[in-house]
């Protein structure tokens, strides 16, 4: 119903669906979270039953912190993108698609976190999604054609470089998960951890600037 | 409680409310994919059972590429809209009542793929959806009561015609249903995958133009 | 963590929040339609099973068109409000509790619809809908509190009216139902769509004042 | 994808993907709500099912009301914050974390209220929730980090007093349901109806000076 080569959705609605989709991903994950069935007979064997549930625990934060960070990095993109066409469009809604995936290999390292193909479908899911946000972001740079002209090329390569080598590392937790799945899914927790840990950092280090 | 003829629901926040529903319904079709219950006993066992669920990612897939081109078509018909009555208001709400059945009949394709009757209430909704979406058109065209009245005639014809082509391709396939379901879902995708395509197309058409 | 009087949650936002609650609510009533597990033989029973559901789909269209209704009579309310306080912002979260829990006494419904308290426990919940936002309406307007001052007075009377009115007719289906609770279901069915019905009259009638 | 520093993400879109997540966690919570499987043979039993749920009802409208009370602290907060930067951006996930989770924990005390770790499970996350939302405070006022120079410095110490005083009454409430899970629940309600309670109290006390 559009024509070839315009977006009928602007920056502003397209970015305001998106987040709408990253909300619901991110809070859905909690639906994950589910005491078995059974009575229960006594306070110790609550505590137990609900300690058990620790690979759900962890596959929600893993799986909150990674929707976290393609927010954030989804923003970064838009911050630079001045318009957007029907190509953009549709990539953007492929990339809700691989995310909007996630929870279901949540459901998969949650419950058979013993498993490598649980850790390849998680991993394969993080990739599809980070591949199609970088393509998003390729395509958007390439000549300038949908961000500011004066972008420096320099900011254009350092994200490109940080795409291929988040894509690496989930590569390495997949091979590894071959060998041990638990170790597998470590990598993960720890590479995303150390990604968000520099926001800790900062806070001792930038005052001085933020209040002459 | 609002007056006859007029619309206490301004146009911003008709489209917000829809993307919201929008984004809701297109998150909601990962809730379907569920592995079955019961004890893994080896990686392949596992591999197998992941494989196993391909008829939900094929509805999981068409449905999301289907609710992404409804957002579209309705974003197109928003950005021509200058001012909402209440008959375009309640039009909205029963397609977006149509839209937000979708994933029951993605439930039925995904679990009964093999018989027709999942097919056709697949299609009957998808039917339904674009008539309240092209009536919500015509509504607001006739007469240019909605809209700019500088809106070319051949646009508002053009759409018109899209529409009544999408309708007939969905009966076609609900037809198609009726002797192989299966060849009625292929067409349902190869058709959605064909309306998008131009727009991977247009990325080698366009860039001249975008920045001279 | 507010100071008494003022709210620190502007009229734009609790607006915004309570379109997200909205959406939610209306798209979450899908999910009460399921079919039951079991196999499928033939394409006969599969029919047979889809139309078995057709109370479900009649709670999930009376309830879409219900929370439609108080979606535009919510923003008709914040269409004339010009701040908001502290005790407004809370009546409205009291009212997006009574309309959250719509999903439920809809289930009640679908399943039980032959038993005069699911009826009960519908419009009960409608009742305390339509009451406490009413309750918003004559908090605001009381003494021009929180609206224009040259709101008309009629105006206010009007929606107060109204108001007693549905809530006279939910009582009067609750206690038809106390009788037959489908004849209790029909008046909630045929009310709300006389409600919305002027609107596809005004189709006809406003044209020529729309363009002149 | 971020330089250290700095968010990409504006206060704007932060609040608004923020209440995305609010509305729905909030409106989720009625999920918890399910009439137990099997056949209704009389309005009597079918009266006493519904009934039988009040402890989903209890754990439904005391999470409804956190989560609001933490939506209006969550904006006071915002309201303050002139600019976002990593740390905070962060923080904020990482509170949004914490509060996505309490649907995990209502379903603990709705079905298992007589024992006392529901009840601490309870506790704890709000616990979290609190003391990551009054980080996030702290941080931003810290020497005017992020706030309006002259944001009164008793306003910081009272905010922070007041979540330092919930952080106490929840741990108070989890001592208590050592000995008494009913009385620890009971302590939860009671204490965040006091607290919406002046609400209700300012509609006799601040009309005069609202329109003079």
């Amino acid at each position: 119903m559009a024509e070839p080569s315009t977006s009928p959705v602007g920056r502003g609605r397209l970015e305001a669906f998106s987040d709408g989709v990253f909300s619901i991903v991110i809070t859905l994950l909690v639906l994950d979270l589910r005491l078995p069935e059974g009575d229960v007979d006594s306070a110790g064997y609550l505590v137990w039953k609900i300690l058990a549930l620790w690979p759900q625990y962890f596959g929600y934060v893993l799986s909150f912190l990674i929707v976290g960070i393609f927010w954030v990095a989804h923003h970064f993109i838009f911050h630079h993108i001045r318009r957007v066409d029907r190509p953009l469009l549709w990539m953007n809604i492929f990339f809700l698609m691989a995310l909007a995936f996630l929870p279901f290999p949540t459901t998969l390292i949650s419950r058979h976190w013993a498993w490598a193909p649980s850790v390849w479908a998680y991993g394969g899911t993080l990739c599809a999604a980070n591949l199609l946000l970088n393509a998003m972001w390729r395509y958007a740079t390439r000549g300038g054609r949908l961000v500011d002209p004066s972008l420096s090329p320099e900011l254009v390569r350092d994200v490109n470089r940080r795409s291929l080598r988040a894509v690496a590392v989930y590569v390495a937790a997949m091979l590894v998960a071959a060998w041990s799945p638990r170790a597998g899914l470590a990598v993960f927790l720890i590479v995303h951890i150390l990604y968000i840990l520099p926001a800790a950092l900062d806070r001792h280090w930038t005052p001085k600037e933020n209040h002459p």
